[in-house]
């Protein structure tokens, strides 16, 4: 058994805490019945001694496998992860989406989307990256009453995500603090209108409007200023066919769109510009998690 | 020549300053050339002595007639208002739009609807009564740079709106001093996020998400307190039928959306409980600011 999993791009621009999308960067886990427990792991993260994230996969998926399995059964985990370790493309959220999906999976029990998206909720409270990890496209989510209440919309062929990933993190502690408690009234409805607007935009692929309505008050400044070098990221981006240029998640990567046709040229400079980054193009992916048999 | 104007519901739900939508009650004015200037008053205000709005709407066109004209011409202007003043459905905006509109037309010269609502700036600084009046449909507005940027929708002919027009106004003046001056970061990214999800709703056409995506936090409680038979207007509407029950701009109105085939039960059930209020079903305008010779 197969599962697949996208990173996401959260806090979209003006979009704090609501809107995300996803990516076709992919984590992926095999899962075979073994008689013993074995883990393999390549990609990001298989340097890391203490493989934490995978560790977070297996305490999940037993959470969940002991709750619904009557017998005790050993699996070998092959791992193969694309997504980068904090860097805000929604590794957690990946983990945390594939482990539940893989233990129902297992047991051979349906788990709608829906039911996924909420058990996800336990392990992670803001739904900005776990909808599209679960949905994929672009999503507008909000959380009552312990569900996610979210819309969704696949995001066009023609468009290409363009990603800049700096060789360190931002720390994600350290970057929340230095976001205000409060914000004034004119910020609040700055970023309230702005969020709505890239909603319309991407509801209406009026993607003329990326660039006004991507603007945030919220979190990228503060975030930014402790990575200085952003900014620049951002105003190459700017400069060069990228549609929209805005950070990912709480950073360190700076995501950019770019039409298809534009993306080559875009990336050609950002690579010239930032040697030491990992820069490529990649693609929107419009299924979220995935189980084959 | 004749311009015909809607009323408009804005600040909707969590969308403040930044969401609204064109309703099917009209402010009609027919102007033709005169040898004095006249001026006739049907309809909402012809019982006000002072004439405020109309003489509101005389300054205005003379602002840009003046501008426009080469000779000086005298005009009969024959107003028929059924959008009722200071309860919260745009007169004032409907005012605005409709004499700019109607200086440029009565010299014939050519003025788009984006150009329009650029110059209704410079009378109403919020973009989100301005926009529908001019657009029709619910719109996503912001302002950057002194120009309106926004997206616009046509609302479905399925879906009814019903107001209950309460017998007084609140005071916008002392309505706005009840605001708070900032918000606490939870309550920012709740009006956000529903506004995002209000938006991808109309987008999508998901009315099911209306009466979550409804919520706010910004304005409507501080306001409705200051006539409390609105919380009341609110929970009877949502519980006979409404699939969302806002203030309507700053109020005293408050604006449902119900399913065509539901709404004559809704207004009933208003009526009987509010007799002393005026309860009606409209319907949605999706044209606009209109110009017929």
């Amino acid at each position: 058994m197969k599962v697949t999993v996208p990173a996401t791009s959260a806090n979209l621009g003006p979009g704090f805490d609501a809107l995300g999308l996803a990516l076709g960067i992919k984590n992926q886990v095999v899962i075979k019945p073994s008689k013993f427990h074995s883990v393999s792991l390549r990609g990001e993260g298989a340097n890391n001694p203490i493989l934490k994230d995978n560790n977070m996969f297996i305490a999940i998926f037993n959470d969940f496998y002991n709750n619904l399995s009557t017998k005790k059964r050993f699996f070998r985990f092959e791992f193969v992860n694309e997504i980068p370790l904090s860097r805000g493309l929604g590794s957690s959220s990946a983990v945390i989406v594939s482990a539940i999906a893989s233990a129902y999976a297992i047991e051979g029990i349906q788990l709608s989307k829906e039911k996924l998206l909420n058990l996800a909720l336990a392990y992670e409270s803001h739904p900005d990256n776990i909808t599209p990890a679960v949905m994929g496209g672009f999503t507008v989510a909000t959380v009552q009453d312990n569900e996610v209440q979210f819309i969704r919309k696949d995001i066009t062929k023609s468009l290409s995500p363009v990603v800049v990933i700096p060789n360190r993190p931002i720390s994600t502690q350290l970057s929340r603090k230095t976001l205000p408690y409060k914000y004034s009234k004119e910020d609040a409805i700055f970023n309230l209108s702005h969020a709505s607007l890239l909603t319309a935009a991407f509801m209406s692929e009026n993607w003329d409007m990326l660039r006004i309505a991507s603007q945030d008050r919220f979190h990228q400044y503060y975030r930014m200023k402790q990575m200085p070098e952003l900014f620049e990221v951002q105003k190459i981006s700017l400069g060069n066919g990228a549609l929209m240029s805005t950070l990912s998640g709480s950073g360190s990567t700076l995501f950019s769109i770019a039409h298809k046709q534009d993306a080559k040229k875009l990336e050609t400079k950002l690579r010239e510009k930032f040697p030491h980054f990992k820069v490529f193009t990649t693609t929107f992916d419009n299924t979220g998690v995935k189980i084959e048999y």
